[in-house]
């Protein structure tokens, strides 16, 4: 006789986006089947007692051995990107199928597909980034993407080998109406940061803390307001990504009070980074904290509290984008002659991403609800993945973390499980840490410790039609 | 052998908060104890195939047998409210047990106990009505009951019988804040009422529609306003209650902005009807739909769809005022004669409130999570019965109302259970029906027929503190 | 034969609020009756090469000898309160007569007008200070008032012995609204103070510090927006006065872009003081900066600047209390035993009051045509005087102020000309001074010299109808 | 013996920005000498008993004999634009010397005098269009013509042939911010016009109507707030053009309350027409009405009365830009044949402008200081001007123009003065005409008559630099 489930875990303490609860929960085929109390014995068991049972976080923006011009090279790819994953927490990943101008977009997907394949341990989805376009991509290879499971496209107001005009903006927005696929917006003016960036290195200004000067918010704010206003335009929903502080808040929440739907992410470094951790006159360390838009300020990161406690973002996410410091290929290929605007732009996070949130949580800047909503649920519903990803119910994948909501950790990068060199949030004590985490009903972290499973484990998810949040 | 499930509810469509996820609910004493894939039989079994199974909805404003000076009597008393109330798919409710000046709170309490004992066919708590916050209120009676089960009360800032000084306002948000209860606060300037109806009567104008001239929204906003200060100075949370458009919605969504815990509700007569209702010089039929705030216009009922939608309102209540309009303890007493400040405030609409509301969902207004977040979960949580009720999980009790979604109900009283003798909204047709509801796991109304279950089988729910919601 | 000219302005550099032009300024009868060049000889000539000619200002908001309950006593009356306006560039000054509850108007002014007569060496208007709005007072008194030169009031909205309630302030501004009067009104929420105030006393905090803590902006804000709500119910214009920071004017300035009639006041105290003048936890110094309400943070100082500039602020009064510090009737009747809320509101600021705006003309902070808008022109016309008074221009008085506007003058008291014992500006030095003030073309001023003109010199202007400004 | 005066104007009401008072005005050679009671005898004198005296207006955008592409040809040159100007009541005109793309700006400039000189009956400035910032440009040319008294550009957003990208408008906001001229930006998104202009004809939408669908509220407010945020950038103060409505004021007042100098400006067509003037479906009248913006509804209309009141508009322009009706090289040269998108954009003013303006002192809508400030004064400044325009002060150009306020005049082209064979404004009825019209003393209308002054006395001003406003 076969029992009804392969695992129950026991007693725990299940929090969705919206309850809280006391059951055991009993997985079968990898899948949810059964919530309740004293549920029959399954073949597997895990007590949970003390700990919260949450649904595996969703990273809906992180990049991994993305193909990238100028021989540069990222230090993850999906193997260990998605293994330092589910030590975070994280059980679903959503990279990018990065076209480049000239190339086809479904060339871009193929060539990504064969880096994932073989090599995931957590499942993943991916979004496009559209750089080039053209007709061919806007009348076909496009609808056909979305209808194949790709229904999330970036695009970029910034960096000359991505960027779109105004023009292809709308024109991307259109297809995504038409559609009914959701556009990611990075939103910085580039004529305005290649201005400053002129005037900087001109003037001799070459030390990392220059990148920041050169992307002011009011880059971010201004072409923020011009996605918002294209949006309005074309009558079709978007999502600002990675929006780092007060400014571009207000243009969001004054549209979102208008009644559209531009919905919103933020990361990390934007809680816990400012501008002065890109360093001083000298020194090369703050090439670290490097990322776009830049880390603002104090009261930046109070807004951006704020905007995550009331709804404002929708989504949180780690924009992982890993480039090792002391690496040839990395953030530091020449040290110090190098100046601001040729370090690789972004910052390691996929596996932090979850505690520095969490710690919120223990501080009262946001609810264990809204955790789970804004790094679950949510990314879940607005890229087609629920209710398979996201969520701790009947039918969801048995994506599963137990938290220790007590537990206190000093990050360290020698403790962190992806193949970057540094963390910028080295020697950080977290408040709240995931001891285990399951895949599909499958134990991959245990205690913390990372219990190799099966590399190539992870699948692929054809992504639905993006199911549109109350704002 | 005893079975597991008392009962059994096949192939629901559950909706919470949310989430949305098929499966059966197994019910054992009262409560939900499984979720899950093929439960085991139960003793009963109701197949929900098509119907959606939400939570009983959460009535966190409605009036029932409540002492009246001037030899007023409510129409509804617990019996006939709670019976109108299931039969609309509400299987809490929170009426108020009311302070008469002079009179000590525990008074009231016990009175109002009374009234409900051996009536109610729903369960319910009570809110306090504070309105003689004496010494002996605030530094005894109500730090006692807070303790004993009623953690939220309501004070006035109009009508001369149980206004309070701002003075007395900040005294009793104090108390609320020294010991953890949530103060609701109706809001309209009492003196901008009376001067404007002093005018209006003198120059000769008594019919019901003046209602609406004497109360406007200027008055509702400034009082809006006053309250959030006292709450900012005090430092507690507040709930606005029914918010009737968009000038007090711009000052809370102003307070929610800069951080503080305010609040609010508003209510099914602020969505479909306007003071157009309340008639023209002549007739008095408009007495039906004296309230208080009174209704506003078409631009305040997008302003309320559009904040509801948006989280600016946290709870949806039915502000039931039962009052029958040909009676002599009703709406038209005296008839014609009567000038529009003598006319009983309030409407009925415990029975239709729900639909009213599902009724947006079908039209694109709001998600159906965010139904059952307005409708149970939120009032619920906020006046400290979560996670006992506003719910469908593991533990919570068996209150779940079974939708059909897409039944088209054209609202009649003659069919409403009410005792009241009309309804505002005659031969308006919904979208969106509760077929079956169950409080308990005990089924009270099958496709939409009354059961007639034991009279006074409600219990009464001691709360707990109030859970704060992220604003 | 006789003259043109009784005297001659020569090589005047004449600004005026919208224009700035070279020329010389006839007078003749105490008028100006020529703006030209080369004009013909006059009787007495004054050469004004390298000075600003300005007109006299108009201080709107002062108090001198008015009567006071518990036996305190003003420290200047219209003799030395007048001598310091014009030793400041001052030539008209608003002083209040203040009806006690239980008086009539009338007898308010009857009495304050003996008070004034032979004693003021500037011209003086009334507003009156409405205290007690008996029928009597708003059927009869007001309007015979209005129509007598009395065409401005003052309520209060705290102070025991003052404040209206809010039926009263509506009555009040209906009697305005009808015979076109200006309602000026002290926004505080009596309430919050005595609240806070009870709390602090009886936690034992007496310093003068606590006198803001018990006067927070989130009071001012409210009583702000109340009176707001009531101008835009009455449908009348009303002027907040002595505004003190960034709450109370994102009030004013949204009722503005509302379109409301909402003129605003502000003061020399809310640009140079903050709340940490008013000490610490020891001594009993800062008695000397306790005014109400209170100054507050350097963020509202800039508010303040901000909104002087931007026209948020129509009028720049000094709010003149004066009250000595050590003097048995003044600001330290018992010394440190005293508990805050027992130290005379206000600060002497009469002569104080343009050489402190004008530092700001020199900072950048406001233009020169600004300064004579806020302190001469626009009092003059809100309060029925122009075009007699507030503008260099033919017909209108000769009150001219010749300033350098280079010139350094280091504040000290022992220069000043009115009777209190200390200014709160001691040792602040100031860019730019009024050199000579005349007077309906008398020199009463001269390099900096009072002349000592004849005492009683100034005469009482009867008020003609406010006339609005757009805002 | 020589007379003191070539001129006196007798019994004057004179009105500047902030002042109004009754006196003489004596004019020599051309200058406003005296403002006096009783002035001397002068060689001419004009009685103005029941006139106000009021300053010449300055129209600072309006476009006369400007060259264009594709072989169009403006209706107005200087002489007939300058004619219906004085008529209008307007003194000064600041047309602009338009460089085209591949030209250098000095041409442009030396083109245009040769325009104007001979032809001009009242006084000029030039603004200068930038199109072809190149090295040259920014570095030589600019700075030479500012010093040379050409200290105002305008950019364009939109237009294929004029529009400046993203980095060169950064690059020569900066030019103005190093040598402090003022930049006049033409805010619209040039992609969203063009990829619905695309869209519409496409799905064979030609009607003039379209303009206005083509050309929405949503891409002016795009890049109204996308040059305000290179105006924070840069540090500089700009001012934006012919603002249609309440989008783009918004983000006008937006800037202004955090302290940016954003000046701005509009129309009458703003105050006077809507979209529904464009026509229907079917038509080709509406092509009289085709300006950019395009005029929008009612709601604008008032946010633009009601932001002319409260200061957020600096200046009053006409945007005069002659095209006829019925013309060859005008807005129907092929008839109902023609495309919205190649109709001639722009519609006749100059001599319409301040008498519709007028018409609004007369209903309220604005002071009659204000009406001077926004028509005469403020532009003068800004230009670089005062004071020698702008005003009526001792020292001014006698450009003087005597109103009837309570004239009433029906709007016909028949009896307009510029050369476009109609007017927008056809039988419209405006209260209030100007009778007389001075230019530097010489009379050049009576009573509405155009006496036919010598063609050609009207001057070039070398502007100063700009007189920044307090916003």
């Amino acid at each position: 006789m076969t029992t009804l489930y392969d695992l129950v875990i026991r007693n725990a303490d299940v929090v969705t986006a919206s309850e809280r609860f006391a059951c055991d929960i009993g997985v079968k085929d990898g899948s949810i089947v059964a919530l309740g109390r004293d549920l029959a014995a399954g073949d597997r068991e895990i007590d949970a007692t003390g700990l919260l049972a949450l649904p595996g976080g969703v990273d809906a923006h992180c990049h991994l051995d993305q193909p990238l011009p100028d021989g540069l090279k990222m230090a993850d790819d999906f193997f260990t990107g998605t293994r330092a994953a589910v030590c975070g927490g994280t059980t679903t990943v959503i990279p990018f199928a990065a076209q480049e101008k000239g190339q086809s977009l479904q060339a871009a997907v193929d060539d990504y597909h064969r880096r994932a394949e073989g090599r995931a341990v957590a499942d993943y989805a991916f979004h496009l980034i559209v750089s080039d376009p053209t007709p061919e991509v806007l009348e076909r290879e496009l609808p056909e993407l979305i209808a194949a499971g790709y229904t999330s496209f970036k695009i970029y107001m910034t960096y000359d080998d991505l960027k779109l005009s105004d023009r292809e903006i709308l024109e991307v927005m259109d297809v995504a109406r038409r559609h009914r696929a959701l556009v990611m917006v990075h939103a910085e003016n580039s004529d305005c940061i290649a201005w400053l960036t002129d005037k900087l290195t001109d003037e001799g200004h070459h030390a990392p803390k220059y990148h920041a000067v050169s992307r002011p918010a009011v880059a971010e704010r201004e072409a923020t307001h011009r996605a918002i206003a294209f949006s309005e335009l074309v009558d079709v929903p978007i999502l600002i990504v990675h929006v780092s502080g007060k400014d571009a808040i207000e243009q969001i929440e004054w549209a979102q009070r208008r009644g559209l739907n531009i919905y919103a992410e933020t990361c990390p470094q934007y809680l816990y980074l400012t501008a002065e951790d890109l360093g001083g006159e000298d020194g090369y360390h703050g090439a670290k904290c490097v990322c776009s838009p830049p880390p603002r300020d104090t009261d930046s990161q109070k807004a951006v509290w704020n905007a995550l406690k009331r709804g404002v973002f929708s989504v949180f996410s780690s924009d992982h984008a890993p480039f090792s410091y002391d690496d040839p290929q990395g953030k530091k290929p020449g040290g110090e002659e190098v100046s601001f605007e040729h370090i690789p732009n972004g910052i390691p996070g996929l596996e932090t991403r979850l505690s520095l949130l969490f710690d919120g949580v223990n501080r009262g800047k946001l609810s264990l609800n809204k955790f789970v909503e804004l790094t679950a649920l949510n990314p879940a519903k607005l890229y087609g993945l629920y209710p398979r990803k996201g969520t701790i119910a009947i039918g969801a994948d048995a994506d599963i973390v137990l938290w220790d909501p007590e537990r206190q950790v000093t990050i360290r990068n020698a403790a962190l499980h992806h193949n970057v060199d540094y963390t910028p949030y080295e020697n950080r004590t977290v408040h709240g840490w995931p001891m285990h985490c399951l895949s599909r009903g499958e134990l991959l972290v245990e205690n913390g410790r990372y219990l190799e499973p099966k590399v190539g484990r992870g699948r692929f998810l054809a992504a639905g039609k993006p199911q549109l949040l109350d704002l």
